[in-house]
């Protein structure tokens, strides 16, 4: 399937322009906090507005990764001028700024050091390192989304016509294609998608990108799954992982974890799709499960829900062991999470 | 423990006077809608603002069956100098107006017609109907407090020290009694609360109510017990209980079951505080779970969460089966779920 059917398949938030863009020596990051209510785009003129950006939660998923790699394309637009050994430094100091806004998302840093050699290599052969940057940004975004569909091709499979599928959070690319390739199969599907709070990424993104594509969809509590399981609503359970251990732990939106328990007790299997293996991680011990602003557990949309003076808790991420993982969707396949060291082989 | 005691170790919003009484012939309503951050009262004058302030939630749990108690005796003081035939027609049209309220409560159904019946005796032998009513009233509610400290005490005696503590939705005064006793047997334990989406009740009754008795406690997200369980933090799981089945299900708040199962999975015993057991309740084919407006998933105080056109669905209770229920606490002590019909002997 060539690059421009897919994109044309996904929902406003997920094609490939409107995840993050460079346009005018700009970076142009859709803008995920204020979807749905707005389609609107935050625009960063220098790499200090891109790393606020990211912070700021402006994107979120696979966006901070690209909008960061743009960040740095800006970089060596903005110290062209600049001899080769000052702009590389410029460089350098951007990337920096770039990685600490994430430092969790190895994934990312791994590419902005692959791209911070590309501009030093260009800045040595005298080359436009601008131009050299985004070549490359463009050609690993094609692979993306090639990637983005055999997963998504493998997890169209596994739907079956009637399917009831529950998420969780906002499963991005690979599940939204699939959902978009099942349908285009002639699967009749309908999706459950809890709210999930705090940020209520299910609420806001997910079930309004589900409805764009034309698929039935129904908006839950995050407390709900297990009694719709019961009543047999629900056949199957997808969602992402920010991160997957080389032992099969799959690590992603807390919340994942209880719905895969819940899942598991009643017989549905658990899908993950698998987006950067990392060899850094190799078990469980290896993970530290970042504790957000316990504020954000006092209110909701900016509304107070509790007084200020109840302590809470919220770590970002949970951890589901891989006896209650069916399967991990690789873009080489679905992988027993006993067997990712084949996926790597 | 005598009633001024018990009602002393009481949160704001628990205490025999706040959830609803009956003053200068009006009935006052604790406003559960605004705790914690107002403690107000809702004023009723008449049977029709009592009922209206139940069907919009002014109180909930065991709040509504008390205030419909109190309008049933200020509708016998507005009937007084009324012929006592004409008067019981006004109490029986105000009891079905109070019964409607509340469709599935039958608790309170069963309760105002024993009033109704009291009222008519009066009515028919000359006495004040009134006067009548508010002493059975009150009987009932020494009644009421008795049991709700013997379930407490029983509780309280399966907390231990240092135990993790997980409760869901606002488990009412048999659990917060049952924390400020483990509390004044000296036990230090630690609460944990979820939120209780989409009302709620975990962040704005339960855990403002669990810190002013003096216990430490945390406010999470719905979706995070089961990861709190992974962690060690979690010993025992208590909720109230809407209703039980004879045969050990137990319906309460959404979300109920979910946590059941993450305990279950876990190895953490799961204790359900029996109010009304329902001879008319079998079995779980014997419930409807109750469907509320779809309109409150999509929005959080008031705000809107996520694009009108999305459809929603929140069924208000859910029913977790026997055998997940490790015991029901009731006022003659802890029973099996499959031992219920003992406790009705």
């Amino acid at each position: 399937m060539d690059a421009k059917t897919i994109n044309d398949m996904l929902p406003f938030v997920l094609k490939r322009e409107n995840v993050a863009r460079y346009r005018k020596g700009r970076v142009e990051i859709g803008d995920r906090r204020k979807y749905p209510f707005e389609k609107a785009f935050h625009i960063c003129e220098d790499v200090e507005g891109v790393a606020r950006a990211v912070e700021e939660m402006v994107t979120q998923g696979g966006g901070p990764a690209v909008a960061a790699a743009y960040a740095l394309a800006m970089a060596a637009r903005q110290a062209a001028a600049l001899p080769a050994e000052k702009a590389l430094a410029r460089l350098k100091e951007a990337k920096t700024r770039l990685v600490n806004t994430r430092p969790t998302n190895t994934a990312m840093a791994l590419w902005l050091e692959e791209l911070q050699d590309i501009a030093e290599k260009a800045l040595e052969e005298g080359e436009d390192a601008e131009a050299a940057l985004l070549a490359s940004i463009e050609s690993r975004r094609d692979r993306d989304y090639e990637a983005y569909y055999r997963r998504a091709r493998f997890g169209a499979d596994l739907m079956q016509d009637r399917d009831g599928i529950l998420t969780m959070c906002f499963a991005e690319t690979s599940f939204l294609l699939a959902l978009a390739l099942a349908k285009q199969d002639g699967k009749r599907i309908q999706v459950f998608v809890p709210e999930t709070r705090p940020y209520l990424q299910g609420a806001r993104l997910t079930a309004p990108s589900i409805q764009e594509i034309g698929i039935p969809v129904t908006l839950i509590g995050d407390s709900m799954p297990a009694y719709l399981m019961s009543q047999g609503k629900i056949q199957k359970y997808f969602t992402a992982a920010d991160l997957i251990t080389l032992d099969g732990h799959v690590v992603n939106k807390i919340g994942t974890f209880q719905l895969a328990i819940a899942a598991h007790h009643h017989g549905i299997p658990y899908f993950a799709f698998m987006w950067g293996a990392d060899p850094g991680h190799p078990d469980r011990d290896s993970i530290r499960i970042e504790e957000r602003d316990q504020g954000e557990m006092r209110s909701c949309r900016d509304v107070a829900t509790t007084l200020d003076s109840i302590p809470a808790y919220y770590p970002a991420f949970d951890i589901t062991p891989p006896y209650l993982v069916s399967g991990i969707i690789t873009a080489k396949g679905i992988f027993s999470p006993y067997d990712l060291h084949r996926h790597f082989e």
